[in-house]
């Protein structure tokens, strides 16, 4: 395999041409002992890939190159690295760095450390190098953020995984989720169809919540035993305290009756967000969250450990994700970009043939 | 002692009158199987006492004798009743019934069962008639939510306990209050200064949060090892993220910054909302908790069986509630409650001398 000095990618210059992807080539960070450089086979396209190359979530260092739902083969490791081997199928996923020495990082929170760095457009400490993503031939990441990916699982299956699997997964087994457990996916899209294959792959009793009924056949062949609509009179009443977690997984807050839904949960269930609504926040009143003492709150990705068992656990019970896949090309990312940006899909992106643009 | 047909209260006759204490006659629910009479001795006053009778907590059935801190002697017991004995000293708080025949109920959550019943202005199932507190005579109160003073707790130090005390105690115990733990006490007022004296009683390093520094000394008095001041620059940042439980007892938003707050708590750390402010709710966003995955909720009240251990180590470890007592009169009340909607009381009053205006 030809290795190069320089990565080659797709980015986007600015906010204003955010549909417009130019193949460039860039200088990665310099190789650490604790790197992998990474041969990227295929990478999924996640919403926030939109917020952050459209500028939704604020100032980014453009040129930039994103995605973080990474999978190819490791090429080279450091000297000190132990974790993974030459040659090896890997994932990489939203998060590429954080100190390893606080007490966050060493109690499996390592992506609540406050040093904590993104796979794409954060700043590489020392270098001033900007983190580029996996819309690339190439990705230099510690070891401890890449994954062995299992035998069996294929390559544009897992990589989805990385980031919004994780997503979803981490807060489900942070939370109880399992046999005897009634768990609720609020929003039926990206997130949420991890939501409800992982709970249901997990032993719970698994419930899709959505506005209408439109993905009900859907949700239904990813492990929810039935969907509620938020749009019928009374619909939280059949369920009325009895829900034991909640992830939602919404993107919005329009229309939101938040008293409505916590209505859900049993004594002290919880509520857990992963979405990240752009626009106004919701207002809270204390007395909602009374006649349950439920708890609502969020989550942001999971550590390694959990990486590590999610992907067992979707090789085991052979957890399909539903991928549409794009072979990768600057007129396919605008099309998929752009169909994202309309919510027009079902349910994944995942972006391929990197080696007919990027080379063997 | 003698025994009446009808029960007598400081009544107050409508929400514009609410400093009008009236010396009613009223006749109390039929004596139930289950039921235990009270000679009352003394009742603490409550800010639940003061949102209900001026109407902030909405319309009322008037006239109202409202107290639900109340500590007095069984006087008769009830043909089933096997928890209580007559010549007991007892405590009533602020619940006095439940199903105890739902999933809730038995699982020490009565307070949040869908029948649950407030110790006054409640309507008692199949009677019509109106419960009525402990600023009265007597109280009739089914055997469950009927507790046993220890001996060694003064009857003034017990009542206040029993709703102010028990809502700071129950989120302490539930969420993990102990050796070990950093807890933090938002507003040192009726229900903060019981936060303080428990979370300290239980072991933990207890903070006082608080807007000025104005109750430090109090504070520290009742087991706060400090006061963090809310309205000093950069008040939050030499305690971020290292909380692992605030119990927010303010009664009110005004200038809260929400985030700020949170930013105190370890990942997955909870902030448990005790106080109901009437005004206004709080605008709460997703990036909010995504710093450390943190949790918001509230509580009710708290179970039988903890009433009895909060009572049980408040015994044992001789907490002191800081109690100005006012013997009862419609005066004194007038006074008490018009100094209470001040916040004009450290902090808690409670009523005694009941043999004075109600005979022995």
């Amino acid at each position: 395999m030809a290795y190069p000095e320089k990565f080659t990618g797709f980015q986007v210059e600015s906010a204003e041409t955010w549909q417009n992807f130019h193949k460039n080539q860039f200088q990665p960070k310099p190789f650490g002992d604790f790197d992998v450089d990474i041969k990227i086979e295929c990478c999924g396209v996640c919403a926030s890939d939109l917020h952050t190359i459209n500028g939704e979530w604020g100032p980014q260092h453009y040129p930039l190159a994103v995605g973080h739902e990474i999978v190819g083969t490791a090429l080279r490791v450091g000297p000190k690295v132990t974790l993974i081997k030459p040659g090896e199928r890997v994932g990489v996923g939203a998060q590429s760095w954080s100190c390893l020495n606080c007490r966050q990082c060493k109690n499996d929170n390592e992506t609540y450390c406050a040093e904590q760095l993104d796979t794409y457009g954060a700043k590489w400490p020392d270098t001033g190098i900007i983190s580029q993503g996996g819309y690339s031939s190439h990705v230099r990441t510690h070891e401890h953020w890449v994954f062995p990916i299992p035998d069996g699982l294929p390559s544009t299956v897992a990589a989805p995984m990385l980031c919004a699997g994780l997503t979803s997964y981490s807060p489900l087994v942070r939370n109880g989720c399992g046999p005897g457990k009634k768990v609720g996916i609020v929003g039926i899209g990206g997130l949420g169809h991890f939501g409800l294959l992982f709970a249901k792959a997990l032993g719970a009793e698994v419930w899709a919540i959505s506005r209408s009924r439109a993905k009900e056949d859907d949700a239904k062949k990813m492990g929810a035993v039935g969907l509620i609509a938020t749009n019928e009179e009374g619909w939280n009443e059949p369920h009325r305290m009895t829900f034991d977690l909640i992830i939602n997984t919404a993107n919005s807050f329009d229309g939101f009756q938040l008293a409505e839904y916590l209505s859900l949960l049993d004594v002290h269930g919880k509520w857990v967000s992963v979405g990240l609504p752009s626009g106004d926040g919701i207002e809270m009143r204390n007395q909602d969250f009374l006649p349950n003492g439920c708890f609502i709150g969020s989550s942001h990705l999971g550590s390694r450990r959990e990486t590590i068992e999610m992907l067992k656990l979707a090789a085991e019970k052979g957890i399909n994700t539903w991928v549409e896949e794009v072979p990768i090309s600057a007129d396919n990312l605008k099309t998929a970009l752009t169909r994202l940006s309309k919510h027009d899909i079902k349910y994944r992106f995942c972006l391929t043939n990197y080696e007919d643009v990027f080379g063997k």
